[in-house]
């Protein structure tokens, strides 16, 4: 059905004839096409509830560059904003939750959303987004990790410590896994629907599971991850849908990341990707590593640094090039241009 | 001469009664004396250049607790501020470099500081603080890495992206690395100048080496940082002068750090100490690796993590115990207590 679908081969170590790639944050703020419709809007929430504008926003690195997968433009906070919990973006200042959920009380409180009532803006946005891509290129869905999305819960918002969840973690487990183990069901039955909703592979952003020790990412974000990939449909109408696990800061653990059973694992840059395939071996594929500051470079720069990451993965399939993390609002969209033509001309030679 | 020398054995895995331990950032904003302090003169840098305050703060934890080394009061910065780079600390939004270094001319114009005259107020409140300790424990001096404090030159402060200093690695890494040889001068003479002035130790800061590729860490910050090593002085009157590299978010590259000559290898709280150890043999000593938010937790919890941290370490000498990071200002100090009497009870059974 998909004119295009290397991502999905990709991402379950099919063969492919090129590298595919996509951008974590590809809709976004560096395409000033994508600030022409935010201005339009109030608040960058009023952006991802309004399924006509986040379809187009999804759309638009689409048309400019030769990507080979749309993500739908949402964000990991819509489940505690469906949850709640007072979500608002804070021009300059990042997202703030007004209700913070820091006792095993107001852990009990939590309600689980449900997808197709309280989250339909997404699942519409999808719809739409399908619509609009007509084949060309899978579209991916995505959630924030049980860890990650709790991080902000506790927090509310942001954090450089973490005082406020790592303060629970020491002090009171059982009120931090109550709040992981609900998430994880709001996370599993969203990642669900948006995969009948029309997405063809799903992504799990773990953002902030590098901030743990070993064991505490053990016990706290990865266990919970693994539910999710366990819940997670894994066929529709008899195409496989892949799933990617990502832990920024979390390339010592990903041997154990891979033994989830998911599909494949987002990198970001610290580590060389053949160093990262040596671990893993052919357990699952491996979405990364540019350094999104790579783009501030020159075009020869950028085409040095993606020659290097193709080499540094190297022959055959299980290879998404990525960026190890969002890209930067400051990025010339010129630049973006270079790297996906790069990516697609110089890795045709690692699939022959 | 020192009554009680464990930190510097163990830096130089020399046999010991007890592990030692001290924090990074024990003189600080955790304990109510050093607010006392603080509110007594005008802005962070008042402090640092203020030699009889400085030695008094660097001096209260060691009033409060059984630790086995104290640390200068002092700050990575000083040494922009004394390039004449317009630092100030704005309350609430950390440090801030009015004059930011951003091409190969502004590079040029660099000028390096020199210790006993730009930084003598540094020098002085070492001299104090020795005499207040009158031999009791060591006292430690450091520098932040040349990367590390590139990072703020450039980026004009604190930064999340890094987007100035990487865009000028990526664009101009020429303009970069005499920012970077400049620093690794200033940085040599001021440790050096420290240890002239008194101090027992010295340890070098790389708090953002993380955020690099492993290519880039090992062009953009290890290199500068053996240069260091190679330069400082090794033996003062007959004592060796011990020496520890700590990068933030490195343990992946532990190995190559092991390898630049110096005495220890600081470790954040990720990796656990056996898997550290294993990975540098007798090679060095290692420090850490506390998660500073273990100590909100009880004093039941914080002996647990002790135990664990000294457990996973094992037997022998070679290891100082310390926080992965320092300690954060909201932390109850009667729990430092607590890690201080865990640490040295625990122990000992490790050194019989």
């Amino acid at each position: 059905m998909l004119q295009n679908d290397r991502l999905l081969r990709a991402l379950l170590r099919q063969p492919v004839s090129q590298t595919p790639l996509w951008m974590m944050r590809q809709a976004g703020r560096y395409l000033p096409e994508y600030r022409a419709v935010r201005a339009t809007v109030d608040g960058f929430m009023g952006l991802c509830k309004n399924p006509k504008l986040a379809a187009e926003v999804t759309l638009q690195p689409l048309a400019r560059y030769n990507l080979d997968a749309a993500i739908i433009f949402s964000d990991i906070l819509t489940i505690p904003d469906a949850m709640g919990l007072d979500l608002q973006f804070v021009q300059g200042e990042g997202p703030k939750i007004g209700l913070p959920v820091r006792t095993l009380d107001e852990a009990k409180a939590l309600r689980i959303p449900e997808p197709e009532k309280d989250l339909h803006y997404v699942l519409e946005a999808i719809d739409r987004t399908k619509t609009g891509l007509a084949n060309r290129v899978p579209l991916i869905g995505f959630c924030g990790s049980p860890w990650t999305v709790a991080s902000y819960m506790v927090e509310g918002g942001s954090s450089k410590d973490f005082r406020h969840i790592k303060g629970l973690l020491y002090r009171e487990p059982e009120a931090l896994h109550l709040i992981l183990d609900k998430l994880t069901q709001a996370i599993t039955a969203h990642l669900n629907a948006q995969i009948q909703a029309g997405c063809d592979a799903v992504m799990v952003f773990d953002s902030w599971g590098g901030v743990l020790t070993t064991d505490a990412y053990h016990e706290f974000s990865l266990p919970y991850m693994k539910k999710i990939v366990d819940g997670l449909i894994k066929d529709k109408n008899g195409v496989r849908v892949p799933n990617v696990l990502f832990t920024k800061n979390g390339s010592e653990w990903i041997e154990s990341i891979a033994q989830t059973g998911c599909d494949a694992v987002g990198c970001d840059w610290m580590m060389p990707m053949g160093t990262l395939r040596e671990r893993v071996g052919d357990k699952v594929a491996l979405q990364g590593n540019l350094d999104p500051s790579v783009l501030y470079g020159s075009p020869k720069t950028i085409e040095a640094e993606v020659q290097k990451i193709l080499a540094s993965y190297g022959h055959g399939s299980g290879h998404v090039f990525n960026l190890g993390h969002g890209i930067h609002q400051y990025i010339d969209p010129e630049n973006v241009d270079v790297l996906v033509r790069a990516v697609h001309e110089f890795s045709r030679a690692y699939h022959q």
